[in-house]
Order: structure tokens, then C-alpha cells, then sequence
């Protein structure tokens, strides 16, 4: 059996582990494992280390994975590595946003503050968020067989993350197509329902996303989809 | 006041109604919009028939509508009509895709009955089914300031929709990507998670969206999103 092909993994179960040469799962992964994916004693699966380098493997009996082939690496899907920031919104939609554009390929999530942002996340908050944000990336990264996990940052200003850039893109009502920009952004910023203040958009491009209005987090999925298929 | 300005829908709310000649709120609306909108009497706002007819319109004190203007006609956004028709999923994933796609623009969304859907709805599961997809798709087009209401259809099986269809590609791992095809399909069909029958396929131009493996929901409103661009 070929060990690097990663068309195979589109048929077998992919799971993080924290060392490729001893590796287990943890209690959760071991639950999806079994209860979700209904992996039984035998099953083939991949053990990646979220950082491109992975290895097959087989469930044993006791729960346990056996180490079947060597570890091979799996290059990015592409050279740029892409960037989706977004104000953050309320409840599970900021979950939404997190777990799709993971699903897409995005590399690095940066939640961000903004002059309207609403939301607002003190320390303690932004601290579980990020947590919570990095389970849900994995979750949908073992989903969606990407063997480099994204890298999700804390909440950070807006001006942090774009300031001196010149690959930045703002998604603005009325900006120049995503899809037919001259050159591709590789950062896109979602700003909040309340859209950005004109200061905040001062030397950057904005691009327009397909539909009238998107709510927050359909813009951040959308994007994310509209930028990654520029680069496919 | 300019009667016709699609722009100006972006700082008012829009509600749809039965008579545009004698406009007045549903229960549920009128809730909505003084509830989650918090709109006072003298508020003004669309209202639109859901097929392209609207005029502006201004709340009272007994939360009655007051007509403010002569019914205008918004024109469709683009030439062509654009269908979605995807193989329906479990839970709420299904109304998801109905509220993403419409946000999107897509004209006509179909759920549709595949050789390996695992989702299978009865005639009565069905016609609720309809029905609330038509609820949601009503409020994400208030939402988005829609003046066109998309055509939900009740759930068909595949052959039905794409038989004797030359404009049709079937969103499939490994097919050239949609942002990049040739002469862009106006109808686009989201498979099951077990993907489609060969003989599904034949005959059809297969598309790749943007990712890796993606979860039904996420393919459906991706493929819409960049459908969509194709025509921006």
C-alpha cells in the first residue's frame, strides 16, 4: 500500500495525535472514533500531526494505534498561505464562520476588533474563545482530511493585523469583485454588521462578494470560498 | 425621496406583503420588526411583493403601514437564472443551506433526491419541509434585501430536474473548478456525503469547489458563492 497518497485519505478517517511515533487518541477522538465513525478493531486510519506530517494506522482491540507505514508529509495545497479575519459575531455564527472556512483550506482565522465591532471579548473571554475556536478547527480539519491544521489567533485590533500590509483586502459593499480582482488578496477582512469606518479602509483595496447583503458570517464563509477558488 | 433606489434598501428594513396596494404586517412580522428590529412608529420601510414590485412605506403609532409612495419594479440582478439543488441533510443543516444560498442571490433552490441520498423524506415530511424552507427563505431574503423571493420547489428526484439539461454540472471531487470552467452552468447540483452514482454523472460536466472534502452544507453554499461570482 502506497503510504503518501493523499487521495486514499478521502477514504479513511483522519485523527491529530500529539507524538507520530507513539501515537494514541485522546478520550474524545476516541469516542468519535468508535460512537461517530463506528470504527471497529482493524480499521485503517491516518494520524497526522496538524503540521503536514502524517502516518497510517490501525485500531486495535484495546483502543489502541498501531503503527503501520513511515511518516510521510504532505505539501500545503498551495504556495500563498491565505488569511480570513473577521469582527467577530454573536453566539455559534463566530463556531460557523471557524468551522467552514477551516473546511475550505483557509490557513490562519484571526478574529478581530474593529471601530463598530459590537462584540466585545475581554481577556478571559477571548482566551476561551480561542480554545474553543482551535477545537472546532480540528474537528473540522479530521473532517475535512487537512493534514495542516489552521493557525486560529486571539482576537487581536484590526490595525494589528493590517497595518503596513499591502496584500489586504476589505469585503465592502461595492468593491471591485473578489473573483476579478487584478491580483488576489492574500488577507481578507469581514468587518462587522455595521460595516468598517472609512479610516479603517484608508490604503487598503475593497473587494465586493457575491449577493445583495450577507450577514457577518455568510460574508466570512463566502469569501473564504471566493478567495481560495482564485488560487485553485 | 427618489422612489426607486435599490441602494436606499440597504438602510431600511424590507418586509414582504400579500397586497402592495393595502399593505399591512403579519403577526410574526410585525414582531420582528418591532421586536428584533425595534422599529418606532414613523419608521420607514419596504414593502415588497417578493416578485420584484415594491414601494416604501412608514410604521404607524398602531403599528400599521402607511403608504408612502408609488409601487416601483427592481429588476433581477442578473440574466440568467441560477438553480442550487442539493441532496438534503440531516437537521438543521438543510435550513442552512436554504438561508445561505438565498443571502447568495440563487434564484431557484431544489432539494433533490439522489441514488445515494440517505436522507428520505416521505410526501408529508416533504410538504413541511417545503414549507419551512419557503419561512426561511422569506426571512434571509428580508434580511438581504431581496426584492425577488427565490422558488423553493418541494423535493424531486434528480432526473427530474437535470433530463434533457445541457447547463447542468454536478459539484464532484477532482472536476475542473468552477471558477475556471469555460461557460460557467446556471444550474449546479450538490451530492450526498457517499457522493454520486457513476450513472448520475453521465453525460454532465462535473465542477471542483474550492477544499478538500467538504461537508454537504458547506458545498452547497460554497458552490453557490462561486456560481454566483462567475456572473458578478
Amino acid at each position: 500500500m502506497s503510504s503518501g497518497s493523499l487521495s486514499e485519505l478521502r477514504n479513511n478517517p483522519l485523527v491529530f495525535v500529539e507524538d507520530l511515533e507513539q501515537p494514541w487518541l485522546s478520550d474524545g477522538d476516541a469516542r468519535h472514533v468508535t460512537k461517530s465513525l463506528r470504527l471497529r478493531s482493524g480499521a485503517r486510519l491516518a494520524a497526522g500531526d496538524g503540521d503536514g506530517r502524517w502516518r497510517w494506522v490501525r485500531l486495535t482491540d484495546g483502543g489502541e494505534l498501531e503503527v503501520e507505514d513511515q511518516v510521510v508529509r504532505s505539501d500545503p495545497s498551495r504556495n500563498q498561505v491565505l488569511t480570513v479575519a473577521f469582527a467577530p459575531v454573536k453566539g455559534d455564527r463566530s463556531d460557523l464562520i471557524v468551522q467552514k472556512v477551516t473546511e475550505l483550506g483557509i490557513d490562519q482565522i484571526v478574529p478581530v476588533h474593529t471601530a463598530r465591532s459590537v462584540v466585545r471579548w475581554d481577556a478571559e473571554r477571548a482566551a476561551k474563545q480561542v480554545e474553543r475556536h482551535r477545537r472546532i478547527a480540528r474537528e473540522a480539519a479530521m473532517q475535512s482530511r487537512r493534514t495542516h491544521l489552521p493557525d486560529i489567533s486571539t482576537m487581536m485590533p484590526l490595525m494589528e493585523l493590517v497595518g503596513g500590509r499591502n496584500d489586504v483586502a476589505f469585503a465592502e459593499p461595492g468593491g471591485r469583485p473578489l473573483s476579478a480582482t487584478d491580483r488576489p488578496p492574500s488577507c481578507l477582512v469581514i468587518g462587522p454588521e455595521g460595516g468598517f469606518d472609512p479610516g479603517e479602509l484608508e490604503g487598503h483595496e475593497t473587494v465586493g462578494l457575491p449577493g445583495r447583503i450577507l450577514r457577518t458570517e455568510t460574508a466570512a464563509i463566502v469569501g473564504a470560498a471566493v478567495l481560495a477558488a482564485r488560487f485553485d
